[in-house]
C-alpha cells in the first residue's frame, strides 16, 4: 500500500535545514568540531525562579487539564504585562494560550483564511508562514523588504498588491531572520492601510522583548483602537525567558476570535502543558533580572558579530537591532567557486561551509532571501569569534 | 470591524459540554456541592517517579527545544512498549511524539484525507473525531454499533457503506463513551475489509490500558503484517499514567506516514514539551505498579456504579469492560418530566440532573448516541456512591 498523502500535505515544502542538521550530526558523530550558529533559541537555561514554579506545580499535583485556552492566573499575568508594558488593554477573554507562538499562528491562520483568500506577506521572513497560509489552502502575495531600506517595506507596495481577496496581513517585528525592528511611522500606515481596506493583521511579536540601541518595540495593537480591534496579536515565552522547549505562547485579539481559535484548538490540540503555564506565570511576575542580562549579552555578541562580518569581503548586512540574527547578503559570492566547486545557490554556500568551513547557517531562500544566509548569535562569545575566523576564512579561499 | 470566521471554524459545533461546565461552575460558587461524573481523565495525581524524572530533567536543564517528532530515548521506549506487550515491531522512524493523542489524531487526518474524502466511523464515539475530519473538509459516514451487540458493529455495515470516496477507517477499543473492547473477531474483519478496500485505519488506542474482568486489549496492527502497514496507531500517556495535563501522545505507523505527519507538525506546531517527553520515558520504563494499583480501584468504582445502576429504573446500559465511562440509555425518560418539566432529549436529561439532581454529566447526542448520556467512574468510590444515590431520586421523581 504506497501512502498518498493529502494534497494539503503533499505541499509542505520539506525543511531545507533538515537535511544540513543530519549533516551536522553526522560529522560531529565523526568527531569534527561543527559550529553550529543555525540555532533559532537562546542558549540560556531557563531562570531558576521559573523553573522552581515548574517544580512547585508538580510537587502540588497541577497535572491535570486546565481549560482549554489556559489558566486563568496566566491570562491575568498577561493582561497585566499588555498593560504596563504597551499601554494595551485586554481582558482575560481576550487572551488564548497555545503551545507555542507556532500553534497560535496556525490556529489563528486556520480560523480566518478560506481556501482561495490572499495573505501579505513582507519578506525576508520566517519560513513557517508561508506553510501554513498553503496549509489553510490560501495564498501568499509577498511584499517586498529591502536592505537599502532597513528591511521595512515601502507601504505603496501593500495597496498595489492588494485585491478584493486580500484577508490578512502578517507582520513581524523585530524579525526573523533580519532582526529589522520597524518603526511607528510604517506601522501608522499600516494600520490605515488595514482600516481602510477591511484587513486582518497578525502581528508575530515574538522577539518583542529583545531589542537592542534604544530602539523601542512597538505593537501595531498600540497604534490605535482601531488597529488594535483588527490585531491578532501573538507572542509567547520562548525567547525572552529562554522556554523553547516548553512550547508556550499566546494570543491577544478580539473576544470572537479568541472563541473561534478557542475552539478550534479544543478539537485540534486541547490544553497546553499545565505545568509550563503555572511557569509561564512566575515568567512574567517574577524578577526581569535574568532577561536583562540575556539581553546585555545577547547586544554584546551582535557588536562581536557585525564588527567581525564588516571585515569580511564579498558580503554586506544590515545591522540588526532586535531578535538573535543576521541576515548576510553573499549575492557577490555567486559565481565564485570555493576550491573548484562552483557556488550557484545560498544552499550551495551553506552546503560548502558546513563541510569545509565546518560552521552551520541556514540558507535564506526559505526565508525568501535568496542569495542571503542566516546566522543566529545566540551562542558563547568564544565560540561566535571563532566561527566568524571559520567563515572569514572560507571567504578568502574563495576564487 | 465584524469577525467573519473561515468556513472550517464555522463548521465547528460549540462544546455541548460547555455550557453545562459554566453552570456547575456558577453552582458551585453558589455553594451548592455539585458532583462531577463528566469528566475524562484520572482523578489520580501523575505517579512520584514520573514527576521526580521531569524535575531532573528540569535541572539538568532540559528546557530546549527537541526533534520536531521526539527525543530518541522516548521513541525507543514507546517502541520497546510495543514489542513487550504487543509483540509489534516498530523503529524510532515509526515513531512521532504529539500534543497528547488528540492533536496526533488531528494530524494523522490531515495527512491522509483530502475535501470530500469520506471516513467510516463507529459510532458512538468520542465527539472530536467528527470536528476533526470536519476540519479537513472531509465527511463522517457512521457505522452503527448497538448495545444489543456490545456496541461491536456489524462488518457488513462496512462493506455497505464503503464507496470510491472511503479514504479511511477510524476505531477506537477501549471506546470512549461506551467502554466497549472489540474483539479479536472484529479487528480481523476490519483488517480484511480494510485490505480488500485498500484503506487506512486509525486505531486510536488511548485506553488500551484501561481493560477489567480479564478482558485483553488487542491492537488491530496485530492481526496482521498488513493491517500493521495500513494502521495508524494513536496511544498516549494521559489515561493509563494519570498525565493528561502533560499532552503527550504518539503514533505508530509506516515510516513515509510518519514523515509526512513530522512535516506538518514542523509548522503547525513544533516539538512537544521536552520535560513532559523526559517524563514519559520514566512513566513506560519505570515501575507499572502505580497502573497497576489505580486499575484495581477503577475496577471496583465500576462495580459499584454498575450495581447501583442495575437498581434504578427506566434506564439501562451495557456493563463496560474498559476505559471509564458508562454509556447509559435514558429512552424511556424520554417524554417524562420531572416536577412538571418534561424531557425531550439527554440535552434536558442532563440539564435537569444538574440543576435539580446536583450530578453533572455528559449528553450522548455530541458521542452519536441521542437519548444516552456518559457517566465517567474517575471519582472518590464515596461520592460516585452519593452521585448514583442522587440519580436514583431524580429517576424515581420523573411521571
Amino acid at each position: 500500500m504506497e501512502f498518498v498523502a493529502s494534497q494539503i500535505s503533499e505541499n509542505i515544502q520539506p525543511s531545507a535545514t533538515l537535511k544540513l542538521n543530519a549533516l551536522v550530526q553526522e560529522m560531529r558523530s565523526q568527531g569534527q568540531d561543527v559550529i553550529g550558529l543555525s540555532a533559532g533559541e537562546p542558549d540560556f537555561d531557563t531562570p531558576t525562579h521559573i523553573k522552581d514554579a515548574a517544580i512547585k506545580a508538580l510537587n502540588e499535583g497541577k497535572t491535570h487539564y486546565t481549560p482549554v485556552g489556559g489558566i486563568g492566573e496566566l491570562k491575568q499575568a498577561i493582561c497585566k504585562t499588555l498593560l504596563r508594558d504597551k499601554n494595551l488593554c485586554y481582558q482575560n477573554k481576550n487572551i488564548l494560550v497555545s503551545m507555542g507562538a507556532k500553534q497560535a499562528l496556525y490556529e489563528a491562520l486556520h480560523v480566518i483564511l478560506d481556501p482561495g483568500d490572499e495573505v501579505l506577506l513582507p519578506m525576508p521572513c520566517w519560513l513557517s508562514y508561508q506553510e501554513m497560509i498553503g496549509m489553510c489552502g490560501a495564498l501568499v502575495v509577498p511584499i517586498p523588504s529591502k536592505a537599502e531600506n532597513a528591511f521595512m517595506p515601502d507601504i505603496k507596495d501593500f495597496y498595489d498588491r492588494c485585491t478584493n481577496k486580500t484577508k490578512l496581513i502578517i507582520i513581524n517585528s523585530p524579525n526573523n531572520p533580519t532582526g529589522a525592528v520597524w518603526n511607528r511611522e510604517l506601522l501608522n500606515g499600516i494600520a490605515e492601510f488595514a482600516k481602510e481596506k477591511g484587513l486582518y493583521i497578525i502581528s508575530d511579536e515574538i522577539y518583542e522583548k529583545l531589542v537592542y540601541d534604544g530602539f523601542n518595540h512597538v505593537s501595531i495593537a498600540q497604534i490605535s483602537e482601531d488597529a488594535q480591534k483588527r490585531s491578532i496579536v501573538i507572542s509567547g515565552f520562548s525567547k525572552a525567558y529562554a522556554m523553547t522547549g516548553w512550547r508556550l505562547g499566546y494570543i491577544a485579539a478580539d473576544e470572537k476570535i479568541i472563541s473561534a481559535i478557542n475552539a478550534y484548538q479544543s478539537h485540534a490540540a486541547g490544553c497546553t502543558n499545565s505545568v509550563a503555564q503555572y511557569a509561564a506565570v512566575a515568567a512574567l511576575e517574577g524578577t526581569q533580572q535574568p532577561l536583562g542580562e540575556m539581553l546585555k549579552i545577547f547586544n554584546k555578541r551582535r557588536d562581536i558579530v557585525v564588527n567581525l562580518l564588516e571585515k569580511m569581503p564579498y558580503i554586506s548586512f544590515v545591522r540588526p537591532h532586535g531578535a538573535f540574527y543576521v541576515l548576510i547578503d553573499i549575492s557577490k559570492c555567486i559565481g565564485k567557486s570555493y576550491k573548484g566547486t562552483p557556488i550557484h545557490s545560498d544552499e550551495d554556500f551553506a552546503y560548502l561551509l558546513l563541510t569545509h568551513g565546518r560552521v552551520s547557517v541556514v540558507p535564506g531562500k526559505p526565508f525568501g532571501a535568496p542569495n542571503n544566509i542566516r546566522i543566529s548569535y545566540a551562542t558563547k562569545e568564544d565560540t561566535i569569534t571563532e566561527a566568524m575566523q571559520r567563515l572569514k576564512s572560507f571567504l578568502e579561499t574563495l576564487d
